[in-house]
């Protein structure tokens, strides 16, 4: 089976969902478990997959910007060390993809904080959220985040913006010290404008990563890379706040 | 500050770090709030970080195998779809990287059965793990995982010994169907003949990835990839496990 | 000026070529100096190049089968040693990519004997080397080149077919001993088989090379590297061919 | 065989060369044809390879200065177009890694003009070249090229030093219209301002490109890339003169 055939659709009896490989009752899946085989219209056989949070953004959220692949999504969240319980600040939401998977990790006792200066990008957002039923760990903020941070004591930012180092200046207010922010942007120009911000900031442990993901045809006889594929998406900024002391003149 | 020069260390009373750029009495730090700023013998300054699951595993950890790095782990998490309570199998445990992750990402409500054929892995591990906190939510045997899985229900499988396909074969009474499993091999041979065998098995929705991490060096007037670093882990090969039917004979 | 605007053109009087940007009329750059400024109807600028192999073949090629590109064919050169004057056995032709590359370098002195099995292929590349002007430094043979290699002393061997195994096993009459062997091959499952069948014959030097090749936007405010673009070509991998003696029974 | 075990030496009878394989006498190989094979004093055998320029570069030059890598001189070279009879400008020579291959592929009928700075590097690099009887090719000018470009109607200019816009502006008098100009530099930094300055200057068709080699174990039975290796050398900036004509105010 081929991932890229799979289908993510509301189960609602009567339904029929047509594939390139056939038409599938949707009455014939209910009540059956996870993992069960069915067979199409064609008698080509299907499985029921419960989605995965990356089969959610990958296959059923409404894109309306460039989004956050798990590749990157996944270091970042790792790197921030965030779990269950973590509260974060996100901005901008844009289609929601690292949303959901924050709203995951920090699970039914943390909280995403998500500003979003485009009232379309924050509906979208949060239509697609509530598809995975995440929408209550999540509140997003229509406005512009440079006009200030409501929330205090965070524990973790995530930066995808245009212009991050705006918001750097900030975080002091509404990161707790020690907290790691993970900026991503798409092109070198931002990297260094950020990184001059960091140094003259209250920041330390600052790094700069690029993950290059090859995903490689699954077929044993013949195993190789994709020919073409996605080359690029974006650099990762990690860094962590701190409170420096301004040196006394001698 | 170069996160290379990071320590970490466990408060004592009286004791002193030595670094590169001089002695941290511990004391000094003793009472000091996270992200706070203490002076080392020679005047230089140096920040108090919380350390994260990935500060543990990579500067704490000792280590007696080779090691899931976190642009590995956090991906096959990630894909994996697990998170707070989930219940997870984990084989071998080597040095405990990926079983750090794994515990940090399940919570105190879920679960990490990791098996591992050699005590001394099993034993420094367990270390590592305890350093973080985490040995509870981590149940390790100490056996050939080949023998049999006590385990049922488990929500996925990570895999990473030499020859996976062995314990392909085991998963269908541990793990729910529809679960994923996640393997890592260093070698193409390796990953053809877990490909040939899941092809075989119940599996669909295979996958295969290569991450190719680049750090660079966080110098906003000469930014730049480092110049010597790891070029290769390996491969992860996701699938998920269902229920196939045996086709009739026409 | 945008390299995938760049035409390649037989001057004709009276001939007009059409772009996005405009009309060119060839009668307005007969007599013009390379790198001349020239206008097309739409006032926009357009500037004449003097076609390198490369732009030959990337831009003015017919294409009828998969091809070698330059970041592959120029590896391959260099680590050959070719030079002035080499004659070099090149099999299969394909559409003359690699071919076009090694009569340019052979140069007037050297000679390229290129076997390729299928007729269309090697009429196709033979169109596109006379283009060039470099048909001459090319002797295609439409054969299988199993049956045997009608050369003697040569220089180097390009191997680009799909079992290149079985011709490694001709080449010891071929080629000058220490020359190197090049084998361009799509999957890992061809490189692992052709190196286990140098290991067997009389090649030593062996090693395997990927080059993956990123192509940035040239844009200085936004440096950044192309979002969507060819991920894998091949494996290369490189050989000596040596006199082996058999080593007597003790 | 290891290529890394492989050795450059000068035959002089009754030398002994030794290795961590056992020890070669000369004149054992005196006479022999290249490929043949030789006993070491432990009876290990070893082969009579015939130096490619790569050889000569990577494993016989003496090293003053960071090198361009075959990976980054081959595609710089195959780029530029340039072949038998090239007369090119080289700036600055460092090592002499890049002029070795300019001078292999201009042939005994072009020419490749260095200059350099700094005269130590210039010595070594002519030693180097010297090695591989290329010296006759080349004229190294110890200067700073700043000062003025003394060639007139060179076919391409490949430019390694730390400012190469400060030579761009140097080059409408040397260069042939539409020839190409290589640039390599190790910083996104040093990128940026290169392509600024091209889009000022009379240059088209810029390209930008960065080259990642991977080379791999060649182990049949465990194919992989290798675990730690160079990750980075620098970034190549193609372009080309042209005579650009100044827009008349309407």
């Amino acid at each position: 089976m081929d991932e890229r055939r799979s289908k993510i659709f509301r189960v609602r009896k009567g339904d029929t969902i047509g594939t390139d490989k056939g038409i599938l009752r949707v009455d014939d899946v209910i009540g059956k478990e996870w993992g069960s085989e069915v067979r199409l219209s064609t008698g080509a056989k299907a499985y029921l997959l419960k989605p995965t949070p990356v089969d959610f953004t990958m296959r059923g959220f409404r894109r309306v910007t460039q989004v956050i692949y798990p590749k990157d999504s996944s270091l970042m969240v790792t790197l921030s060390g965030i779990g269950y319980g973590s509260r974060v600040l996100e901005s901008g939401i844009g289609t929601g993809f690292l949303t959901a998977i924050l709203a995951h990790v920090v699970g039914d006792a943390g909280h995403v904080y998500a500003y979003e200066i485009r009232e379309e990008f924050a509906r979208v957002a949060l239509r697609n959220l509530s598809m995975m039923g995440l929408a209550e760990r999540v509140t997003v903020k229509v406005r512009d985040i440079k006009q200030g941070i409501d929330e205090e004591g965070l524990d973790a930012a995530f930066l995808d913006l245009p212009d991050p180092w705006e918001v750097l200046k900030l975080l002091p207010g509404s990161l707790k010290p020690s907290s790691p922010v993970l900026v991503f942007v798409p092109s070198v120009n931002q990297v260094i404008k950020t990184l001059a911000w960091l140094k003259k900031g209250p920041y330390v442990d600052v790094r700069v990563y690029e993950n290059i993901l090859r995903e490689y045809q699954p077929v044993p006889e013949a195993l190789r890379p994709q020919t073409i594929s996605v080359t690029h998406t974006g650099y990762i900024v990690f860094a962590r706040l701190v409170r420096k002391t301004e040196d006394l003149p001698t």
